[in-house]
């Protein structure tokens, strides 16, 4: 069974970065990636806020974090990890076929945003139907969109593309928000409307979003709207099905809970990026990835050191 | 007077990041500085642990933060802030001659590495002369350095050297260190050597650091040393001037204390960067420079709808 001081789950920028910052520290870093190298972000169509690249797309990005990670690191793909067992002095960490041994882990799987399922989404995801109003938002200055959801995130979604300059209707599927009051009268105070007992049925369009069909949850009508955009805030799934069978704890969101030193509450275990919440974007995902290395990094040699 | 939703203090990479987050958001915001854009990174001569950038000099770097934030922000040079005060509202950040008023502020003034203060080290600074291992050390794989100092900082960082291969002499003027024990235990079973009652009196070289002079603090006594490399950890001092007056608190090593939102313990005041300690690379910088924007961002949209 192959040894390694640092194993890192997941090749988004958080796992990309861990893996730069582990493997300079010297220690012996190998990153497994289920599915593609870059991860969520690698669907962005344009990235406007990583610093250093004023423009560019997902994949391009993702390419050189891959580049650069690649003078240091081995990157695996298609290693699908089942299990992280604890073991003497670290872990084993196994695919279908496959076993390695670590010292220490960091968990960087990322999270998912959740989908509404509706026809036109897939299709038109990257060309009008958005996630993330942070990331996209931006492009939609002086356009009309609407924002699906009825939380506290879709509502600060809604006010943030109000705030920039995004004509903005909120759709709800029930007769009230989920928000707390205070963001929802925000919202309206700005000017922002809401269609309530509303559901997207679907999205359509030549290439890019150009409509929306509505449905009264209450009548079963429908009716079109016309769209430049789809912001889908529906709520996160962060992927920690491996994290929880290890023992680690999540918060009431299920969000991985980690310390200023990106540590677990299972020794030896780090958590970077997505998983662990918060603002979720790109260059703070890099940053805990950083912290989580060379926290692994001291770490290890105090281990080492130890025994 | 003029107005801003957001000053930010310093354009180092926390800084300008901060800058593209808040005015993205739709803050009217400016950054503030006092010497040059890029702050201690635009010094480096090579960063190779930024994601996405390889191989890039501190100036290459920073020029393309600069480049990117100019896009959205305004970066004022030689704006050497004298004071925040706490104003109704928001506050009062003034220079000898110019007086700006923000709702919410963001310090991002960062930290100087204490020097030595002998001949040869300013003029050899980035040619042999580092104050960062993290940074640099990769540099002197196989070669020979020093590393002066004899705490925490410097015992870790000369472990760190040894690490990836390079043969290093810890340097001290005590007889014994101020690290803690385990951690000076380490750095000897890994081969490391320590100079006792010893301080390095000269650094020299022709346009890169060739050898020291060490000069016996009981004898009186001085030898040359040859040397690739000069690693200096005699301390590092965070600007934080203008925050103590301000009432932001500070740990005990005298760095800015901050939440998870960067929030400092005044409403209003976030903190990102070299100036709240931690690793201080470049990448974990620019993630709290986002957080710090993004919370700014909360709480002024929250600040101004309460009203």
């Amino acid at each position: 069974m192959e040894e390694y001081d640092l194993l890192i789950i997941g090749a988004g920028p958080a796992g990309l970065t861990a893996g730069i910052y582990g493997a300079r520290s010297g220690l012996k870093t190998k990153i497994l990636e289920a599915m593609m190298v870059g991860g969520q972000t690698a669907l962005s169509p344009m990235i406007e806020n990583y610093p250093g690249f004023p423009e560019i797309d997902g994949q391009g990005l993702m390419k050189a974090f891959r580049d650069h990670a690649e003078r240091y690191v081995e990157i695996e793909e298609g290693f699908e990890v089942e299990e992280i067992r604890p073991t003497e002095g670290g872990f084993i960490v196994k695919s279908d076929d496959e076993e390695l041994r670590s010292s220490a882990v960091i968990l960087a799987t990322g999270a998912e945003h959740r989908k509404l399922g509706v026809p036109g989404e897939e299709e038109l995801s990257g060309k009008g139907v958005s996630y993330c109003a942070t990331c996209d938002g931006f492009f939609f200055k002086g356009k009309r969109v609407v924002v699906v959801g009825g939380g506290n995130t879709a509502v600060t979604e809604a006010i943030y593309l109000l705030d920039i300059g995004v004509d903005v209707t909120l759709v709800h599927r029930r007769d009230q928000l989920r928000a707390d009051k205070a963001l929802g009268d925000r919202y309206l105070s700005k000017g922002g409307s809401i269609e309530w007992n509303t559901v997207v049925s679907r999205i359509e369009g030549e290439g890019k979003v150009e409509r929306v069909v509505l449905k009264d949850t209450v009548t079963g009508e429908e009716r079109e709207m016309a769209v430049d955009g789809v912001f889908i805030s529906v709520g996160i799934v962060p992927k920690t099905e491996l994290a929880r069978r290890l023992g680690v704890e999540t918060d009431e969101t299920g969000y991985v809970i980690v310390d200023k030193k990106q540590a677990t509450n299972v020794q030896g275990v780090y958590a970077a990026g997505d998983i662990t919440g918060g603002v979720r974007q790109i260059v703070t995902g890099c940053g805990q990835g950083a912290i989580a290395a060379l926290s692994a990094y001291e770490y290890i040699t105090h281990e080492k050191w130890s025994q």
